[in-house]
């Protein structure tokens, strides 16, 4: 079983997919050269699993998936990991602080560990590159003498750890998804699920409202929401929302299915075990909310058989 | 089978249940003293139906019938009927206007006819009975020489009619129930039904507003809503409302077991056809709102086939 | 000051006023044959105030006090009586619990009596009177031997009190209302009001959900609802709105104003201090609602000014 | 009056700007290295206006100008506008067809050209640049030869059109604003006005249904939602929401008074005339939703002087 990720070897996307990988036995982690690419694959059978990141707490939704999620043939997530983020400097073994003249990031990097540079490297000439692990391959090269890049990065270059956790806030977070082909055997409830849809509505006031209720009324806590162009026309949008709960759950599949009544275009993303960010990291998981009173399963299930036994009354000659 | 009604002979409730009767085989009418007598009889088992005034468009609410929906054991509402509210002036054979010295009604008949009598009987003394069949009664004993009172009453007490429709306003409706125990088959649905329910909320800010948006996100007409002590403490309510729809179907299904799950108390009063105001009245029949698009039974069959089919993806070996 | 109450002397009515009466300098309590007379003759001019029952939390609402309430020219509530059910037995002067051989009463106070009747004078015949005073004067005039009626009645009559507090529950309450000619002044906010008003809306789907939602968005705790037929249509009503908070105050004066835009026809009722049961009665008083964090008069003035400031924010040449 | 807008010249920005600029009498136009740097240059005082890219009908909503319009000291839109996406192929003058052996371009621009690329240039090598204006720039310098590209960017480059119009969709369309600092005097109401905040709630349940529903019950429709990380943690969120209507309008005024009690931060980011697509552009403008009756001014208007008269009621006396 293939697994495209975001590539190249040594980005985050592979560090979060090592990180889950066990539970997909005789997954091969395969890099692709973009989010797309790496969805692409999936779609069209040259992969069976794609991993990519879909949001971030500093930078905000990863509009390539987002857009990637909505495209036909449909896909469903499987599999959610939040992965603190956290920053090391490699370097090729032997070197130390005062041999970097240069270093290399992504944009995203070197601004997020920008105090740590300006104190221990304070004359280091800072260079760009397309990705994070592109700057541990510049390394690698001997193109730069050092890296701001993920830890995972050393073992693919052969670099060595100048320093860790140099980021500058240490509570910053990215998810990623495991994403399937539609069709695929949804993971079970386990109780603590997340589910992901996309849907576009009739463009009246009121629209997004309704759909907001249909949520609310059932117990179901929106832990997201997000809006992407629908590219039909400025102001129509998709609207992208992550409710806590499993489709196979009463709450969550009633929600949606009154959503397939009221949208005009529903896509179930997927439910799948909400994650937590793993112990060790000062970074806080996404709150959830507790359960609202009357809206569990058992309370659908009780409410059910009362209908039921409404319904089925026997016939004592009239009416 | 027994059909206990608000009796005495002639008074309206027999007049809506006569309307109706030929469609309850075997049924044979029988008066009670009262709303609550009737209601008492059905559930003793010694009626097996009761026919009971609920609400009139000039009086409103009839407290006893309500109280009584929700006493124990419970009770279901089978029937309506809509009865126009006619009034004719009764009076023994071969009276004539000029031999009426003294009238008699219930005090709603006369508040209902008043134009009629200072314009048509300037000169008579007005007596007031316990009920307008009462009244007839009184003429048939000889106490008065003219009854106020529903045209059915002058077959049972041999009196003939002086004038009728003699009602100040055209267009007042009075509305009757026919209740069966609970536990008996349901009305089958028609497209054009009612359900009646009761219900008793926690006492807290929004919890009426959770109630009504139970429905109206379901796309279900609320019909009438009406409020009447719970008895254990002022501000504490019994909520009856009236929708459009049948409990066989899904929106109104979805709602009642919703409702289940978020009411401290409720009580199922019925589904029954909704009845409107026979041909030859120019009285309106209640207002009915347009079905909702997107939640027709159609539609929810076609959301649960949709859920469903998301829930039973085969297993492709991830996940 | 003339204030007319539901008479004869001796009724709950007048107890109900008594308790108040010394707030109103000058008034002379007058008693009306009706709830309707007693409004009549506020309008015509005939009193300044009148005092009449709207609720009981036994019987539920008063539909003439309530009908009353919505004719023209308009009338608003000032001040609201909650009067604990207390029912005595009444006699003349002398006569013993042997001596009692016929006793009176409102069907009412019988219903509410008739375990300690059925205790204490088992062989007692019990007759019907239109209220519970005309059974005290029934007592005076000698026709019957004892009147279950107010205690309040014994001074009219000349009667004394063979028994108190002989009401089979203790909890029952009375809400009286004192009524106004609109425009006067309304009562002063004391932080712990009440707000009363009465409105028709268009036909449709969601409009009652439409005018909850105006005062659940604002915070405001809604106390009461009821419906009574407008007497245009089967189906279509008044509803009739108690909420917490007063007019001068700043939700609900936004409220009210947004129903102004909403309803079909809107009539302002009174704003008055919210009743508690007395002390020494082991009735509880109505719920109260806490105050929504946010929704207070100083939230209300503070975000008035922050919308202020940017409505008048000063001209720097641009824009 | 300096205006800063997103460079260099030649951009899609300054096209947008030049299309406004006769109203901003004396403002000179000066190109910013980033959209940061145009809302920097405002904010410190180096720039009077900056003009900046907020969303596009293709690529969504640009994140570095959603957080930008958050920050301190506060800024606020004062004008949008709204630029059909047409792209040109420009040339050094004298170039031809049969000339262009490579070709430049933004990936955007790429992307949103392709098929005309593949049919009329198939040999060409395609070439990215940091912006499209970069393309201009490299064609000039003779580092390429032809530039895929905003028309505007001619007369910077000194080059030609060699064919216009070559976007393979013709409906893109992105909006751009011109903010200024909060504090100056706001656009004048002109009846088809836009206004834009952003805010944060509390993480708990509901709370952006109550957000959506304080704008819906007062008729305002809001034409857009976006969300964007608050940087504190995973799931809390910035909702940035644009509305139909202007601050001095009441049915806004009192929305967004309402959003300053319920929310924990409120950002009025302006109201300013709604922009439409100009003529000539086959581009649909963002929809408009019809008044909602009762909504308009003259229905707040008409409450509140009725809301006034209730509360300033004189003195008879009573009460």
């Amino acid at each position: 079983m293939r697994i495209a990720f975001l590539g190249p070897h040594g980005t985050f996307c592979e560090q979060a997919l090592l990180s889950v990988v066990d539970d997909f036995p005789g997954a091969e982690p395969e890099p692709a050269t973009s989010t797309t690419a790496a969805l692409d694959a999936l779609r069209g059978g040259g992969a069976d699993l794609a991993c990519v990141p879909i949001e971030s707490s500093v930078e905000g939704a990863v509009p390539a998936t987002m857009d990637g999620l909505v495209e036909s043939p449909p896909v469903v997530v499987v599999r959610e990991i939040l992965l603190p983020v956290r920053f090391a400097v490699l370097v090729r073994p032997g070197t130390t602080v005062a041999d970097v003249r240069t270093v290399a990031s992504h944009p995203h990097g070197e601004a997020q560990t920008r105090r740590w540079l300006s104190t221990h490297l304070p004359d280091a000439e800072v260079r760009m590159t397309p990705s994070t692990a592109a700057a541990a391959a510049a390394v690698a090269d001997g193109q730069v003498d050092a890296a701001v890049c993920a830890p995972v990065a050393a073992r693919h270059y052969g670099l060595e750890v100048l320093a860790d956790g140099v980021h500058d806030t240490g509570d910053a977070v990215t998810r990623f998804v495991v994403v399937a082909r539609a069709g695929c055997r949804l993971p079970a409830p386990t109780g603590a699920d997340r589910t992901s849809i996309a849907a576009t509505t009739v463009n009246e006031p009121g629209a997004l409202l309704a759909i907001l209720t249909e949520f609310a009324i059932r117990g179901v806590d929106l832990t997201r929401i997000e809006s992407r162009p629908s590219k039909a026309r400025l102001g129509t949008y998709w609207f992208f929302l992550d409710g806590a709960g499993h489709v196979a759950e009463a709450a969550m599949g009633e929600a949606l299915a009154a959503l397939h009544r009221r949208c005009t275009d529903l896509r179930f993303l997927g439910s799948y075990p909400r994650a937590t960010v793993p112990a060790g990291s000062t970074a806080p998981s996404p709150p959830v909310a507790a359960p609202v009173a009357g809206q569990e399963t058992a309370d659908y299930e009780e409410a059910v058989a009362w209908l039921r036994a409404l319904r089925a009354a026997p016939d004592p000659g009239v009416g």
